[in-house]
């Protein structure tokens, strides 16, 4: 087991176990929750079943403080792959998983549960290379430079140094990692244009339709998953106001407002504004135009209130981190600006992993040759 | 006294008193700190020199964990008014302030520090009438309609009946509540228009110049002021994003996106951004165009890390709520969304006063006919 497993306690391991048994009883009406307790006090932990895993997973989403799009949380798919554990495999369910989500456009929210030892090292499955240059300045993602270097260091020869390079998989299983490229048609991508300022199209910006994120542990009555990986669609502004616009990221604002020919001295312009609006206003159109789901922020915050209305319905309480669940765009637009949440964190749920590279993982060899 | 005075306990209020001395001779290096604390013991309270009560005014500013206009706090002007307890001389001196504030656009931050028994029960010095239709709608501001509704029940007869009637000031002193309007001259507005867009112009909409905050307690060291009303100048966010806009204010996106021509079937459109932004160019605009000085939030938020520089290198942390100091437009564009604050409340501060009309007052009499 690598090291960076979080040691429950064995008494808060039962006590979430029992907590998750109650749980699932409880809200799916099954019946059998007395020899599911006497499976547990047998075994000292509980060996989910497909079902239990399935539940568990979703109100996992349910229960993220962070995530403004779990309107649909009952509608996770969940692959159960907990008898995987060899690299081949693994990677063979990820493109499974990768298409099989993307289907066609019409994303499907999905997770897919690995076995025993296995984790992804990347951050997300699909990842756009950050190559540090001399200067020090970075091509591609900046936020990836870590793992650029990490992935380089075991043994990856680098891509055609574009600034959208899809970077190889890091696999650890069974004590090793290896690497795996992910073909083109794994990882469908959009190229962003302007529904009315071509100089934006010129710009040769595009996004990958999927955000599949591959480093957070599953946690699920006292039992940890590292290798969960699992999507849903993009909200616009996590492309168009973070990722392609935040200065440590992309930086692309400047870029956009020379298209648009704004003025740029000073930020009393609104230069910032304006170009962040049109950048917004190109992902939307551009996802829309290849029929790739997106979520805009007006309606993810208002399907968010449609989620705390059936929630209260439900008898539940929503926890969340006002922070997260409100757009950095306009946010006093929308329903959630108002609003407080109780922020703190119940189980299930997913839970951070330090990266791999920052890591002492005894028993696991990284350079595998 | 009126009774919702906070009622300090003794020892705290000599605690306080007692911090307040030590701060104010540490920071301005005065001596006579030991004669100052021989005063507190014999009083068991502290008469603040104006000095003090300046350099508590400030500091008060300094501690404000939801300003973000806060880099200027030391060059507040205080006016000492604290034999100031008549109504008329009261209303006389708010006139003094709101003119020499304004200062003919170049907006000097100004404090007036009332007496005993005075307090005025408008949130604001200039505030627009919310006046209550039949049909449950608001002509003006809904957020006033209370405070439009409790004038009226002092005896106001009511305005022309524009959305933009100035109210007129309930002042309390003496035990008394008496009423007083406000002259055209001392409550200069700007006529709002947008640089290329005409029919935003035409429709017809002004907004105050100053920002008068006019129901905060003052606290300082022990020693509590009512009637302490001050300001700074407007960050335009405040009226573009929040006053004019918000659903529960003016709620004129809707008319902005109309004067814009812009699609509003849908909010994926993001027309509800567009009018956004372009309201802001407009109060910007018209706001500069009339030489009155008022803040970005492009800038004001760099100057807010610069006063964070500032404080470090004076020792002293910087207390903020993030979610005020945000605003509420491409707020991941400003150097204050990466970072975190402690929220933690300092003296000396201000604090919050529940509205006249929802507190039993013994001893005042609110109809005054
Ligand atoms: C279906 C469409 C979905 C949308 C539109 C959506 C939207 C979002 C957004 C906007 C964030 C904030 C991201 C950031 O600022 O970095 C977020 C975070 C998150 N979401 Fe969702 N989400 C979706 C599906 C899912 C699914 C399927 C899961 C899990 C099964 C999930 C779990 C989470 C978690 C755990 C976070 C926090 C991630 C972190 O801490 O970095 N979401 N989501
Ligand atoms: C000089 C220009 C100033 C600017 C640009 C500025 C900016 C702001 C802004 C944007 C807010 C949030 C308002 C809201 O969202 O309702 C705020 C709140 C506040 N400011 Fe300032 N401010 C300035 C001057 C002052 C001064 C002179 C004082 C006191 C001496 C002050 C004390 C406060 C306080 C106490 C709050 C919180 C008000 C509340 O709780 O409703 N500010 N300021």
């Amino acid at each position: 087991m690598p090291a960076s497993v979080p040691r429950h306690d064995q008494a808060q391991r039962e006590a979430e176990a029992l907590e998750f048994l109650h749980l699932y009883h409880t809200e799916t009406g099954q019946p059998g929750l007395r020899q599911r307790q006497a499976d547990l006090y047998r075994d000292g932990h509980l060996t989910l079943s497909t079902q239990e895993l399935t539940f568990g997973a979703r109100v996992a989403w349910r229960n993220s403080t962070r995530c403004v799009g779990r309107l649909p949380w009952q509608t996770l798919h969940v692959n159960d792959l907990r008898h995987v554990t060899a690299h081949d495999e693994v990677f063979t369910h990820l493109l499974v998983h990768l298409r099989g989500a993307l289907n066609g456009g019409r994303i499907l929210p999905t997770m897919s549960v690995f076995g025993p030892g296995v984790r992804i090292h990347n951050d997300q499955l699909i990842r756009y290379a950050g190559y540090r240059q001399p200067d020090g300045r970075v091509t591609g993602d900046p936020q990836n430079a870590a793992l650029t270097d990490y992935l380089r260091g075991l043994g990856w020869r680098g891509g055609p140094g574009t600034p959208f390079d899809v970077l190889p998989l890091a696999i650890e299983a069974q004590g090793q990692v290896r690497l795996f490229d992910l073909p083109a048609d794994a990882t469908c991508e959009v190229r962003i244009e302007h529904p009315t300022c071509p100089a934006i199209g010129e710009l040769g910006l595009r996004w990958h339709a999927l955000p599949v994120i591959s480093n957070m542990t599953l946690e699920i009555g006292g039992e940890s998953f590292q290798a969960a990986p699992f999507n849903g669609w993009y909200l616009q502004t996590e492309i168009a106001a973070r990722n392609l616009t935040d200065e440590h990221r992309y930086n692309l604002l400047p870029a956009v407002a020379a298209a648009l020919g704004l003025d740029t001295r000073t930020r009393r312009s609104l230069w910032v504004d304006r170009a962040l609006l049109e950048l917004n206003m190109a992902v939307l159109h551009s996802f829309d135009r290849d029929g790739i789901r997106i979520a805009d922020h007006h309606a993810v915050t208002w399907q968010f209130r449609h989620f705390e209305t059936l929630e209260a319905r439900a008898g539940r309480a929503v926890r969340g981190r006002w922070s997260w669940l409100l757009p950095p765009m306009a946010p006093a637009t929308t329903p959630l600006w108002d609003r407080t949440y109780d922020d703190r964190e119940v189980r299930p749920n997913f839970t951070a992993q330090p990266p791999a590279w920052q890591v002492a993982r005894p028993g696991v060899c990284p350079f595998h040759h």
